[in-house]
């Protein structure tokens, strides 16, 4: 039995984000031992209330990914991890074959939570492999394998997220003002984030600079999140609307964007959060370099381009009901797609945990794709 | 005494504009005679709650102004314009020289209530030439001249929202569909819109189209006003928040924009509600024409760019308190620009009321500018 105070899933992080740590719970962290539970921070409720909420049930954690209580592709991908380890426990007394039937059956269910991030997928095909591979014959042991390696790929994640601040912090410069739309951050992975694991290592690096936080309509993760978690780690943060980012850009205001990722085709097309392409037009006509911040496991070589990225739509009430008021006229209809896609020509670079793929193209990327990558 | 039915300064109008009187009161209408007050329609509270408010001092005005109970360029003028009626109405037992003062401090203290719309400006100038160049000697005399002329600009800018509208509407296509960002609207103005007006002269000439509201963060006048005016003259309207629009037009779903402005220099640069640089530089990259629709009274030729419009900044707590609840963390600070400025280069054309002007130029706009027209 371990210790209450370092569990299995726990990271051991520094600097920024230990920052953070001391104001929030971890993002997400598998909590007890075998009959444990995923403990999520529930990002619905933030910046008024911290709450975590325990999920013990593969639905527990669908509805989490469904309602964006966890969000941001990395991080929903872990929890899937964990989701499908919950999914499969009540199986684990079974016999190999029906146990991976089972996991077969939860992972397809789980997957279809959200159907735009690619890390979803690619941790709960990671976990199935485990299965699959693994020499056990007892359900237990296999599924004891599986929590395992969810374990890892937690690990795994936050040390990712950590190489992708080492290799992108150089990125910005000493004084500059850095751009970010939506919140890739802590909040949206293990530990670290994406786009602001630039910020937090070049923070730690001594250098000085400030953010700016587009607020990210409809639910204001910008706003929300990217500030709460970036004012913890001391770092200067401004909220603007989404649609002012642009007139920053005009006025010289902006030195670089960095934005996360939710699936990046083979040929760099990156789908991210919707209004992300707004900002890369203005930045490509303004000429301030837009790097996407992302792990390999966000691309998706077997798609060509971003034509064929789903698109999450969501629900109508996000716009209409911003926050509990009705803000549109009944019986006027809202369009709300989730994500849009920015088309490589429009990415300075990629900065991934291996490196900044610069120039972004389907050549680098393939060139530069782990080998031995479970994908 | 007139009827009651028909004020001095109220407006007959047709087709889409009376459909959507019959849901909504007058945006701002002069009630009574000489002992009267400014009806403004609440446009704070919209579409919650229909409310008149009733302005019987130029503070009142100027506060409605300040708050957006009002707001609009073409609306803001002839607000102002009234309200300069009834800042000077006390002084109108005076002598002339007595009264003319109290005119000149009256326009001065209600040209500071919003910088940026050149509109109340050039209303408040109008009027103070009027009272200058009356030959009356007696305050009650000048200040009834004034009175007239306030009815005329509210006549005059109903008219000309109507001609733009003639203008411009063949621009809107038989199954397009429009974007359009903020509210240029009939709530903008007397009556029509500018933007909106192509639309309603359109839709009365039987064409069929969408359009493509942007929410318009922070106050939300797309979500709240465009689409209350275009559903209640039974145009299809969709809503879509801000960030969204770069992907429709990527999509190929946005056949041509159309938006307000609150000044344009007199090289064509159009400052307009923030967020519409985005828009404009989307369209441009998407190649979807994009036209600003905007009386001449719009036009500022004391200036030669865009680069010396001056951009009211507002309060924090219209972006941190969006909808009565906090959704920017305690310490954080936001940055809230109430306009930007879109390069005349990124315009197809400029539609007035006196026809397109296309390109946008320096020299289109000097030569087309109205001969003897009060600016």
């Amino acid at each position: 039995m371990r210790e209450a105070t370092s569990p299995p899933g726990s990271i051991s992080t520094t600097g920024c984000e230990a920052q953070i740590r001391q104001a929030l719970p971890p993002t997400l962290i598998w909590q007890g031992d075998a009959d444990g539970w995923l403990a999520l921070l529930d990002q619905t409720l933030l910046p008024h209330r911290v709450e975590v909420r325990r999920c013990r049930t593969s639905a527990e954690v669908w509805q989490a990914i469904k309602e964006l209580c966890v969000r941001g592709a990395p991080a929903i991908g872990v929890a899937g991890a964990y989701g499908l380890c919950l999914g499969a426990r009540s199986a684990a007394n079974a016999d190999r074959d029906s146990f991976l039937r089972v996991v077969a059956e939860q992972a397809a269910y789980l997957n279809a939570a959200r159907p735009t991030a690619v890390n979803l997928s690619w941790a709960l095909k990671r976990l199935s492999l485990v299965a699959d591979r693994s020499t056990a014959r007892s359900g237990r042991d296999i599924w004891q394998a599986m929590l395992e390696d969810a374990h890892a790929m937690a690990r795994d994640d936050a040390a990712v997220c950590r190489a992708i601040g080492e290799h992108g912090a150089k990125l910005i410069r000493d004084g500059a003002t850095v751009l970010t739309h939506c919140n890739a951050g802590a909040l949206a992975t293990v530990a670290y984030g994406t786009a602001t694991s630039l910020m937090y290592v070049a923070r730690e690096h001594g250098r000085r600079f400030r953010v700016l936080a587009d607020e990210t309509r409809p639910l204001l993760q910008g706003a929300r999140l990217t500030s709460l978690e970036l004012s913890a780690a001391g770092i200067d943060v401004t909220v603007l609307c989404d649609g002012a980012a642009a007139s920053q850009m005009a006025a010289g205001a902006i030195d670089m964007v960095v934005v996360g990722a939710d699936r990046i085709a083979a040929n760099g097309d990156t789908a991210n959060k919707i209004g992300t392409l707004s900002v890369a037009v203005a930045a490509a006509h303004f000429k301030v370099p837009f790097y996407v911040a992302a792990p390999w496991s966000t691309f998706d070589l077997s798609i060509r381009s971003g034509a064929e990225i789903p698109i999450e739509q969501r629900s109508e009430l996000e716009i209409r009901s911003a926050f509990g008021v009705e803000m549109v006229p009944a019986g006027v209809r809202c369009l709300n797609p989730a994500f849009d896609v920015t088309p490589a020509a429009l990415i300075r670079g990629i900065v991934t945990e291996t490196g900044i793929l610069e120039p972004v193209s389907e050549g680098e990327i393939r060139r530069n794709f782990p080998k031995n990558f479970p994908a």
